[in-house]
């Protein structure tokens, strides 16, 4: 068998934690476990589920190469050490990378979960056969990860590609961040919900509120009020999805991609991709709005994992090469 | 001697055209040619005097191995043809590399001016020494340059790093390219004198009056109010700067430089760096932020040829590599 080398692959979320042994050579993915992230055990009961699941893996498996994880961020992919991940409570520059390799005997390299997810739908989804590429990943928070001529933008530490906290107004809200008028803080789920919940209960009306009774409406709510051509949904949704379009345009004259690739439970959305479109349409820059596609993601649940094994893939070819 | 390869490098301004012999290995120029640039006499008129300039400098250097051309955009780096810059009337889609490659014999490579002057400064500038450097020119107008992992952000069509076309105020006023709130429209030079002439045509009073009797004020003019502490002119250049301010704070989230390099001439206004980096401090997020250092420009005209060397010494590497 010629890839017979293989990765072991982790993915920690917020909600689970996935794990997997990856052919070096296809990004292939086997030998699959997946239980609900132990985050009330802080650090140390996560890691030690990592380790479990990890173990559980390389039993079936046998021996890997090196372990890819993609965690949640902000994370310094260069050090290993994540930082404080809003939901990770408890987590506090945390050395995941050298803990995992104490741990598992492997050497390990961590990336965080949008570059993750980029590099997935790079190798495996939508981005297939491009070199210029940039993902966002629309859900509770916005997230990004960017590919410049087939080369995951890193930046210093690992940590380019926040395109979520590019400011697009900057006389508008503060986000979590501590940052003005940034993508996430206008366009997310979350601030989607926001924004709709507060107009509720400054007075206004919506027909969401029908089956939203004693509860607050979510971002799916307010996209099924605004296919309903609810009045507020309505607004509130567009502008949501111009926000969205105006991070594209901004994306599509900083890097000139061939693709923008549009993930995450919001970019599902019915009528988001023709808002989105339409303002590219409207204000991107005529030579490079042609040279980009805007299209959906394709994976569902294992760009974390394919992404965590493009990052070891790419580490084992520098140790080989003596470049690290 | 060991570097006695050189290329023949040509810049191409709105104002001036300038030509040398650079050294391939240190990109260290000679052999220097400059005149006015003959803008009147359109694509053919200027062609010609690249042309000229150039083969004078080759009768004294001797045979290059190639040209590297740095150029005013908007261009197609991939195809080498320059679209329709605003400062070259009479340009539309005009094949500039495939003309000076058949004038001159020659492989001709073409880069926009700004990403050749982002080169110019990460090789023989305050760039030196680093690998993720995002740079940005603020003149008449803003433009952008990105250096990741030690490689030219081009993207897909060279058109990457237009820093100058990010929407930072949706709500803003529209660009001259067509968008909507660009970094542009709000903080270049002329954005900066046109604001503030407004301002005095609408009736406000400023000192800047004093010493502009007969003619509009310059953004120079506004920077010298600013420093007298007039009131209009502070404002509106505290507003221009705070704007840069939120162009770097988003160039640090999306690229997460070591390096943000502040060029062009309104950079060199006194007080300029103190409010881009208190906004920097303010709004930047921490582990980013403490990554990048922000420093002006330190090459005064040499940079766009030492770009154009840069560039020509890649495309030189490729074809020996036989990659192109």
């Amino acid at each position: 068998m010629a890839d017979e080398r293989s990765f072991l692959v982790i993915d920690l979320g917020g909600t689970r934690v996935r794990a997997a042994s990856a052919a070096c050579m296809t990004l292939r993915l086997t030998h699959r476990r997946e239980e609900p992230t132990e985050i009330e055990g802080g650090p140390d009961g996560v890691i030690a589920q990592m380790v479990r699941l990890g173990r559980s893996v390389l039993e079936e498996s046998g021996e890997a190469a090196r372990v890819g994880v993609s965690a949640l961020g902000p994370l310094d992919s260069r050090s290993g050490v994540v930082y404080s991940p809003p939901n990770l409570p408890g987590w506090k520059m945390v050395p995941l990378a050298a803990r995992l390799e104490q741990a598992l005997g492997l050497p390990t390299t961590i990336v965080n979960d949008a570059n993750a997810a980029a590099l997935g739908e790079f190798y495996a989804g939508s981005g297939r056969g491009h070199r210029n590429m940039v993902y966002f990943t629309i859900s509770t928070g916005i997230g990004g990860g960017v590919i410049a001529d087939g080369r995951l933008l890193e930046g210093s530490c690992g940590m380019g590609g926040e395109l979520g906290h590019m400011t697009i107004d900057r006389h508008g809200p503060i986000c979590n961040c501590g940052n003005v008028g940034c993508l996430e803080v206008l366009a997310s789920g979350t601030s989607i919900a926001r924004r709709f919940n507060e107009r509720l209960s400054a007075g206004e009306r919506s027909i969401v509120s029908e089956w939203t009774v004693g509860r607050p409406a979510t971002a799916a709510d307010v996209s099924r009020g605004a296919q309903l051509r609810d009045p507020l949904a309505s607004a509130i949704f567009t502008d949501a999805a111009e926000c969205i379009g105006v991070g594209v345009v901004n994306a599509i004259h900083v890097f000139n991609p061939e693709l923008v690739v549009l993930g995450g439970g919001v970019a599902q959305a019915p009528g988001l991709f023709d808002i989105v479109r339409s303002m590219v349409e409207r204000y991107a820059q005529p030579a490079p709005r042609r040279a980009a596609r805007i299209v959906p993601a394709e994976l569902r649940g294992d760009e974390g994992l394919i992404g965590a094994a493009a990052v070891a893939r790419e580490q084992d070819k520098h140790s080989k090469s003596g470049i690290l």
